[in-house]
């Protein structure tokens, strides 16, 4: 089993009400490829300037990520992501974006990478999304995407989800994008371009998955602090798409219910510290304890 | 085993994306009466005026609960509260709001509701929750409240949740009261105030329960379609306090969690149609279906 993802690669600049970081590892294909990474083995797509640090690439090869398909652009810098939160971390605010080495990327997939069974298009501009598809051919395809894309490339993302299994949005825009108020039925429009699993995230009350016969819900696994949210939904993708990968053939329901367990566990530890760090020194024994408690926190008895 | 409530019991007129309403029955009292008559002999205490239409009293005598401490106030007219929705339902947008009877309105219980064991003090004025609360000796007492009086009676309020077991309030209100935006650490602030049970409420999210060893959340029930979602955190608190009161001893955190399942199970099928329409209408059997459906819709499996 193997896992591709594409997805920028990055350095962040983040100040939350919890401090500080300058140029720390990020970006969402390295969020995802360090959470998929306790479960699969992950192939990371995506090209890096010459100031991106050799000990970032180590970290990723530390984790057992395949890092063959990391480009390294001579003369380039990498993508720079400027952000800060304010108490209400639920919303990121954008000082700066400095694409890089993005602005040119020209993805070519290893004949490794796209072998994958499963492939991660993470959120970058659709058309770039599609032209990765294209060179893969997984049993399961699951795209990210975001309010700038339903806003300058609404008719590329409508066509990108056409091409993928499985859909990750955030609730706002998922009705954004369809422009329908009730959320089953914005995901069942979705499904109708092709996609038979779509999920909403909602930052910190957890996600929704739609089927075509079900939905299933869970809340976020609550924290006493959330230190930094950058990167909580490639890690919830990244806890998702590795648990399935794992699992081999086609998904069953209880399967793809786990999926979302450990996914909103991968998250939870995401946002604890900020960037990778927390998600970086994890142990597969403390995802086990914490799935466990995300069970005992929302699971009750039948009636009596 | 017996529950008494005191809060609103109001002709509401409300506007939402999918239809209107005219003076219908409405209020915090007649909503929480309604889901906990399911579950417990309800006794509601309050005043209505001369134009509170007698078919209203009729029907929550037909759900079984006692009405003696529903006051008429000859001369008076009955609380109106006047409000709309736009497509973000979580928000309400209050228009006009008529005192009435309740401007003048001093609880006096009869033995009967002073001897409950469960005591529900709704979303009313804090110092007249404290002279309901004075009344009566219950195994168990809540209250619920809002920002309003956050902002106008905090002294009072702050009071009146040091003399309850439980507290329920949604999750802005709970972090602008204890002006800490981790809910976790608000939460355990409100706790050391008295209350053993702090239960956030979230709208279309569901709700987090606080005790002082655990907490428990779920997301709410998911609808195609919520027509209005006035006083779903009243039939929460019914579902809750009703199942609660059934179970006649100090609750097991495992009694605690179907509480706020048969909470989510009330506030879902209330914001289902306008005001009190689907509740007055439904059946033991539904209630139960749903709470099933909820479990499937949140519960999975231990890993392998």
């Amino acid at each position: 089993m193997s896992l591709t993802v594409v997805g920028s690669i990055a350095l962040d600049s983040v100040r939350t009400p919890f401090g500080e970081r300058e140029r720390m590892l990020g970006g969402s294909a390295v969020h995802f490829a360090l959470a998929a990474s306790f479960f699969a083995d992950v192939h990371v797509v995506g090209p890096v300037g010459d100031d991106f640090p050799e000990e970032h690439v180590e970290l990723l090869r530390s984790r057992g990520v395949n890092v063959d398909d990391l480009e390294r652009v001579s003369g380039g810098e990498t993508f720079h992501w400027r952000g800060h939160y304010e108490i209400d971390m639920n919303l990121a605010h954008t000082d700066a974006t400095e694409l890089g080495v993005f602005a040119d990327f020209e993805p070519k997939l290893s004949a490794a990478s796209s072998q994958a069974d499963v492939l991660f298009l993470g959120n970058i501009q659709p058309d770039l999304q599609r032209r990765v598809r294209q060179q893969c051919t997984p049993r399961l395809a699951a795209l990210d995407s975001m309010n700038l894309w339903i806003e300058t490339a609404r008719e590329s993302l409508l066509a990108a989800i056409g091409e993928v299994d499985c859909v990750l949005l955030n609730d706002s825009e998922v009705r954004m994008l369809t422009e329908e108020p009730s959320l089953a039925r914005a995901a069942r429009k979705l499904m109708d371009l092709g996609p038979r699993i779509v999920i909403a995230k909602r930052g910190e009350y957890g996600a929704v998955m739609f089927t075509p016969e079900r939905f299933f819900a869970l809340p976020a696994y609550l924290l006493e602090e959330v230190r930094d949210p950058t990167g909580a939904g490639d890690s919830f993708a990244g806890g998702f798409l590795g648990y399935l990968d794992m699992q081999g053939t086609k998904p069953s329901d209880a399967a793809l219910q786990r999926a979302i367990a450990y996914g909103t566990v991968l998250a939870s530890f995401n946002v604890e510290e900020f960037g990778i760090e927390r998600v970086a020194s994890l142990s597969e024994g403390e995802i086990g304890e914490r799935y466990n408690a995300l069970r005992a926190m929302t699971h009750f008895e039948l009636p009596r």
